[in-house]
């Protein structure tokens, strides 16, 4: 049916209508006093999302044009950096810094679990000289949460900056950017944010300036310093995407009504309520519950089914998407997002979904069993 | 009056209702067929606009992104380039192959006039290891439209890539990016493309991919060859700004269907009743007709009247924002965008406007002398 359609996937996710019709509004010039005003709003509220004193810098980019950016400015050829490496995204870092010629550490986590701080702290006592370590708040491809806090103040005794990606994470699961000793925390706009694609949004410290002052590598349209010759006015560098802009100032007017406490109860739910339905169905799920996203769920096909099958079935006949696994997960797992613009039906219609796509590939599931868990989580029982 | 709003700089430009309400659709996955087919059809479209049987491939970033892509896939640190620079955007050029390296040869011509090509061909013939010349289609500054058919054909005799800088121009303006052998065209979306800004396009030649194959620079998320992996699924490298693609195509389809040829004529009919009103009214152009944009006109300010008073006057009392002058341009001219989205009407309007504008500012003019010159060439009198 047209118009029907239910986009389960960890980014871009659906945008509210509120959030739509405000983009409709006219374009306005991007040096026009209209769009410093819209911007320095937006940035006040960003500083509560971030919990941050820091200033907070829009870039018009994906999600990766912001982590490049983290990566321009503060890695010089020859830097030592650690990355912490648990999935796709951990990776991305790394390639990053190899671009930019650092010297690269990596620590690697298995799959599915999150990063042990002990292992952080042991690599920086060990390489005392490393300049940045890059860290990934929410595992997107494996649908992990890393304690942030935990390694961000084991990072902060020592000179190294604190980088963390936050592209999937922000707006559903709490970061405390200053409490947490984050120096650059960067995010995009299509994954809980509730936004289309096409905006990087990034807080500095203090400390990272510093870094990105000195830095030598080659950038400009992803320059923090050119963009901070512009911040006080509350322009950008270069033109922004003002109709992101726009949406953005509304999805955070959405998220600050519900109350952000509210917001991140609210995906924590979701997540529990998915993962007790995974349960009931026989599934396994891929990350342990200390570790499990409150954003996305990473649930293994039963043996001898194709994740990738299940999710043809799910698409074809009731217009619900999944996300599959990437690199080495390609067809092994499948993806749940609750992300964003999310309720408690977005999981009964996943679940419901899934158990008659199950059906359909030959692996019977008790119709309704996951159904029934999930409300009976919403439900408090 | 709320709404009524009348937005005359080059960029980014009103974007027409049918365009808008395309981009209200629900977002898609950026991995779905959905996304591929609207892709695909999206390539086709603007081979046509490009003329051009080069794959053509869309950035989500804004237009200096988009150069910044054209820069470090093709220039390596050492590499001697050739920029051709008369104004802010040309100067961009160099600013950018600066940072990555490159030994920069300016070809500076004079501020609202277009670069003669036999100054290209000495400078080639004098510097035989020129790697790649960076040029400019519609200098924004200052309202230049440059002879890129002749320099293309100039460098083509050379080992030297042709790159030209075509974000503002077009879409308003004809390009033939085989017949005129330009490698890397690079264009953005909120000019003369009508949609709002966040995405950069451009084509690359055979001739470029030999270079960028061979490029030494570090590129992440602007890299062509990640982006060209991707390109025969219809996929991007990272996530698109998918509503911007939705846009893109009912944009691309909007201009189609008037025809390329009529929106060209319409264009420069707009910029020759423009140009025709300023002169009824006895202030002084800043270019001359034979190198005149056809999407903006930059006009200098009486003796003695701040070009930013003119502008301030206009955007208080009838919501019409002109754009300033840049860099040592700066409250000297104003410039007014007959570009994208844009009728007689229009032109009609920012005359009137003016007329007022300097009336109200110390200038007095004939009322409706200007409107009555742009009337008399729309009526071909």
């Amino acid at each position: 049916m047209q118009d029907k359609s239910y986009l389960m996937i960890p980014g871009p996710t659906p945008v509210p209508p509120t959030v739509v019709a405000a983009m409709t509004a006219p374009i306005i010039g991007h040096r026009s006093e209209g769009f410093q005003v819209l911007h320095k709003g937006i940035i006040a509220k960003l500083q509560k999302l971030f919990q941050t004193q820091n200033e907070i810098y829009i870039l018009t980019s994906s999600g990766t044009g912001g982590m490049e950016s983290a990566v321009a400015n503060t890695v010089s050829a020859g830097d030592k950096v650690l990355t912490l490496v648990g999935g796709k995204f951990g990776e991305r870092w790394s390639e990053l810094a190899h671009q930019y010629g650092a010297e690269v550490i990596e620590l690697n986590y298995e799959w599915g679990t999150c990063v042990d701080p002990r292992l952080v702290q042991e690599a920086l006592a060990a390489n005392p000289d490393i300049k940045v370590v890059f860290a990934t708040q929410n595992e997107t491809s494996t649908g992990v949460v890393n304690d942030i806090e935990s390694i961000g103040k084991i990072v902060a005794q020592t000179p190294a900056l604190f980088v963390v990606d936050g592209v999937s994470g922000v707006g559903g699961i709490e970061i405390k950017v200053d409490q947490w000793h984050v120096d650059i925390l960067t995010t995009g706009s299509q994954k809980s944010l509730m936004l289309p694609p096409g905006l990087a949004i990034q807080s500095i410290s203090d400390k990272a300036w510093q870094v990105i002052e000195a830095n030598k590598s080659p950038r400009y349209y992803f320059s923090l310093l050119k963009a901070r010759k512009q911040y006080p006015k509350w322009n950008t560098a270069y033109t922004p995407a003002v109709s992101l802009f726009v949406g953005l100032d509304a999805a955070l007017d959405m998220m600050l009504n519900e109350g952000l406490d509210n917001v991140y109860a609210r995906h924590k739910l979701l997540r529990d309520a998915t993962r007790a339905a995974i349960r009931a169905l026989g599934l396994k799920l891929m990350t342990e519950d200390s570790c499990a996203s409150p954003v996305v769920t990473s649930v293994y096909a039963p043996e001898g089914i194709g994740a990738d099958d299940i999710r043809k079935v799910l698409t074809k006949e009731y217009n619900i998407t999944f996300a599959g696994g990437q690199a080495k997960l390609k067809n092994k797992i499948f993806r749940i997002a609750h992300m964003g613009f999310a309720d408690q039906m977005n999981v009964i219609i996943a679940i419901a979904g899934l158990e008659m796509a199950l059906q359909k590939v030959g692996y019977p599931v008790e119709l309704g069993a996951g159904v029934k868990a999930a409300q009976q989580v919403f439900l408090g029982e």
